[in-house]
């Protein structure tokens, strides 16, 4: 078969990725799952794991060379766009509030995976399958650490929201040491990649810009969109000069967080963060489904392109997964359990806490691309990891259920799951 | 300088292009045009035009040709997305109403553009800077009476229905007759361009594909989407089943109109034409705007890197821009005029219709780069025809004004113009 030109080679994409995602998803829901979950594994499905070990002629032909970049922006701003989102109805106010709670399953959620990661690192070690030739075993301990820490923080909101706990006790403290683990862990994946990339002025770059983004999401953004907040606020309504500002600002943001080697997804967050409340932000919220439904399958079907379960298939990768799997619940999700339980709270929802902490779902996606398009994980470690991701956030809901819904809603805490 | 990565050099295109157009849009605002002109005029401004010809390194390293893909899909989902938006509002049942005026003047500015198309294309006969070589005498007629007959038909319900016209004689003439018109353009243009790309299958395409399009548009797609349009109204808000489907039908409709050679532009208007109609074209409604100040900016900056107005300082491309002006304005709106008194429309009230009826803007852009990316139009004459457009453009506001705009006034049937 002759490959079809580019635009047409990704409207076919498109309707199978939209298709296949929303299909996906939909079985997802019937099984009380939320929707991401459905969504992740069809993009494995879509990619080499199944599509291509079937008809690899026909999923090649789908899913051309030519068409990658296309492909690969449409999931770069799929995901920017959504963390936008995160970040447009992120209220720091919360993470402030009940501080030795969050502090201590936040900082449990990560100094116990980082610990964890030593060992995995050194059993990892000498394989170009799991590490790429280079990495260094502090890298590789950092960069383990991080992809275990990492919580699947815009899915915890979602869920914490949609069960009408996000004033409870249960739900700040998930929110806000989500937030602070996610934080830690994404620096952290910064500085790894920013070394592994060896030019010291890449480190550099890193340093400036993060610091120059975070000063601009601080200082001069609110300041820049003040009269066009307030002219929103006056209207009740989004005018065109703030949506034109808005996006120009969201670009520069993604450009620089590109540039000094982090990933889009920082700049995108940090440029919800920074716009000033109101009228402007309540409009741009409406923009959230259209971004999940539509680009976020994009991003789905990269990871997927890129995750090949077959390579699983194999004693050392398999004992790999398991001893990954053990040590993913136990030291995230348990960690997060005794914090909970020793800042005092109650058993169950200490329980329904670590089960939220311990979904890794889309953020796991995500910091495994940046790896692995730095060139420091190699393929099996990448698929490993892949279906951890799967695997954890596949167990949140029924976790919850477990550990926290069925108590709750026999008190009339919780209203339906 | 060293070109940036593509990624890097689309958030900076994006910056540029986003910040232009809004500004552009805002000093079009100001002096009482539609913001439309001003973003045609900054598309021109960023390319090799003026950009290109004053810092043509800087031009080149900001737009470089290996994020051309990306750039023509962002183009082309941003107008095929708004035409979308202009089909969900289209209402067929307005076309049939008032038969007689409305054929009348969409008949007159069908005609007498294409008969004026033959000494136009006479006079260009000879030229690869007009026309390339191995375009039929035809297919110049065809192409050229298409470009001057076609009409700004989104801009003109635009601007009708912020008159709240949309009821008057005028206001359904305007609309029904550059819907008709615009109809009739759009499939010569298809026809053209399928034979000129010569092999006979290419026209059997274009006429098997034509003919499924709008067989799906008009049976497949009303029925697949009727129980989920159903349960959006039962709902009162979009779902997202519903949300998925729509956006792979959408896919699926560019996907068809490309492959059979059309524009993807028919594809979207037509998929928007066959939704049923209910809350699901309410909500999706509301994605105007998003695509509008978003990613239609995309567009004009395609359309803008490939105007080269310094091609036009020659005196036989001067003449070519006096004659094609001329023709442009007495062919398409001297001919409504006539038209629209003859079937018995009062004097200001045709005046306004003609110069509705006369406004190119974007649809001239759209059918230019199928023209020009179909290896027919050249240089020269492509630059002519953008002219021809903005200037077209730039006049609808003061003539619909002159002729029509102060009598009505005084007469109270005009709130503001």
């Amino acid at each position: 078969m002759s490959e079809p030109p580019i635009f047409l080679s990704l409207c076919l994409q498109a309707i199978m990725v939209l298709f296949a995602c929303r299909v996906a998803g939909w079985i997802a829901e019937r099984f009380g799952q939320p929707s991401v979950v459905g969504m992740m594994i069809a993009g494995v499905l879509l990619g080499p794991s199944l599509l291509g070990a079937i008809w690899p002629v026909e999923q090649a032909w789908l899913f051309p060379k030519s068409s990658r970049d296309v492909l690969k922006f449409l999931a770069e701003l799929g995901v920017g766009g959504y963390l936008f989102c995160v970040g447009l109805d992120f209220d720091l106010a919360q993470v402030r509030q009940r501080s030795r709670l969050t502090l201590a399953v936040a900082a449990a959620g990560v100094l116990v995976p980082f610990c964890l990661a030593i060992p995995l690192a050194l059993a990892t070690q000498n394989s170009p399958d799991w590490f790429k030739v280079g990495a260094t075993l502090s890298q590789q301990v950092l960069f383990l650490g991080a992809a275990l820490s990492v919580t699947a923080f815009p899915m915890l909101v979602w869920i914490v929201r949609s069960k009408g706990l996000a004033n409870s006790p249960m739900g700040t403290v998930a929110i806000s040491a989500g937030a602070i683990g996610d934080a830690f862990a994404w620096v952290i994946l910064a500085v790894v990649v920013a070394s592994f990339s060896g030019e010291p002025n890449v480190i550099i770059r890193c340093l400036v810009g993060g610091a120059l983004i975070i000063a601009l999401a601080r200082y001069l953004v609110p300041r820049l969109l003040a009269g066009l907040s307030a002219e929103c606020d006056r209207r009740q309504a989004l005018t065109p000069a703030a949506m034109g500002a808005v996006a120009a600002i969201f670009a520069a943001f993604v450009a620089l967080s590109t540039w000094c080697g982090m990933h889009a997804v920082f700049g995108g967050f940090l440029c919800g963060l920074a716009l000033p409340r109101g009228e402007l932000t309540l409009g741009l919220r409406r923009i959230e489904p259209g971004i999940a439904m539509w680009l976020l399958p994009f991003f789905f079907a990269f990871s997927g392109l890129q995750t090949r379960i077959d390579l699983l298939i194999s004693p050392s990768a398999l004992g790999l997964l398991a001893l990954v799997l053990l040590v993913s619940l136990l030291g995230k999700g348990g960690a997060c359990w005794i914090a909970a339980r020793w800042a005092g709270l109650p058993a169950a929802e200490a329980g329904g806490v670590a089960s939220l902490m311990n979904a890794r779902g889309l953020m796991e996606l995500i910091l495994l691309n940046v790896g692995l398009q730095a060139g420091l994980v190699g393929n099996v470690l990448f698929s490993v990891l892949v279906v951890m991701a799967v695997v954890t956030t596949l167990l949140a809901g029924p976790l919850f259920e477990w550990t926290y819904g069925r108590q709750a809603r026999k008190a009339g805490e919780l209203g339906k799951l």
